[in-house]
């Protein structure tokens, strides 16, 4: 693998916040001239795969204030400081849905804009769904309302662009690659 | 359809550059609450399936400065201001690895970073693949090598998490589908 790595010359810390940072690198490139780098730092995510006992996703629909709209995922959110992705994942699905999981696997991870953001997104599948009695509740600022649809509505949705979030298109082919494996 | 959607009571421009530009929202919630949303701006961009004669998935490895490493994509790139998907799909597979298409076609877009960021990526799939005599160049602070594989060396790869780019990972899965299909 042949590197084309970017020495760091500087970095300006342009921004902290609650969700993102943003700095501003300026780099070495291989061919030695100079190049600035925007770069926005991210803890980490998880995204779960919920799949209820007849085999439907569930989905959350929320508010996106940098879409200004609407949109269909599978239940997501970010690491906190220093919990592991699979403590993570298990809350996130309680807070935004009110399941818990008798098996919560590991099936990827993926970066979800390596050119200008470090997110990356731990992905689960959580079987075994049942519901808790008194579940941890979302973060107060947060606002879902939950939808369970087949593997066949999910595809309908995406191909009329009414799920258009790449974790959750990303999800979707993945249980129709598992469906079609079965089937042969 | 329920909306929660998020009335904007105030805006801060916190930087513009070159690719992303950062604001921070105050929001009023659906239950009457303020909240603050940190918003990256981003141009929007494309990817590209291009696919050789004996069905090969171009990939383009790069130094990727926010991860701090060398990483496995399809080609891609950010839409120029006022650039047309279909124009940009071209220019970007020209510019990252000589080819030009006597086919491209569009599959989907989706956004990679709700949660933060406002960039949509459209997917296109090229077929019929040349080499141009003198392609247009990568921009001058861009470096690549190019891989030819097949869909099962992608997969290993995807194994081994030695691809795990998101769109990447999307269109592997969506080319492993209509071999599925094709299959049936």
């Amino acid at each position: 693998m042949k590197s084309f790595e970017e020495k760091t010359l500087s970095t300006e810390q342009i921004f902290t916040g609650k969700v993102v940072s943003l700095q501003v690198d300026e780099v070495e490139l291989p061919n030695g001239k100079t190049s600035k780098r925007e770069i926005i730092k991210h803890p980490g995510a998880v995204a779960v795969i919920a799949l209820t006992g007849d085999n439907k996703i569930i989905m959350v629909e929320q508010y996106r204030k940098a879409l200004e709209k609407n949109i269909v995922e599978i239940p997501a959110g970010k690491l906190e400081k220093g919990e592991k992705p699979e403590i993570c994942a298990a809350r996130e699905l309680e807070e935004e849905t009110g399941y818990a999981c008798s098996s919560m696997e590991w099936l990827m991870s993926f970066y979800t804009s390596p050119g200008f953001a470090d997110e990356l997104i731990h992905l689960y599948i959580a079987k075994g769904l049942y519901k808790k009695e008194n579940p941890a509740s979302a973060d107060e600022d947060e606002f879902v309302s939950l939808m369970e649809i087949t593997v066949e509505e999910a595809l309908e949705l995406m191909e009329k662009q009414s799920i258009h979030d790449a974790k959750t298109v990303l999800a979707i082919q993945y249980l129709q690659l598992q469906e079609a494996m079965v089937g042969k």
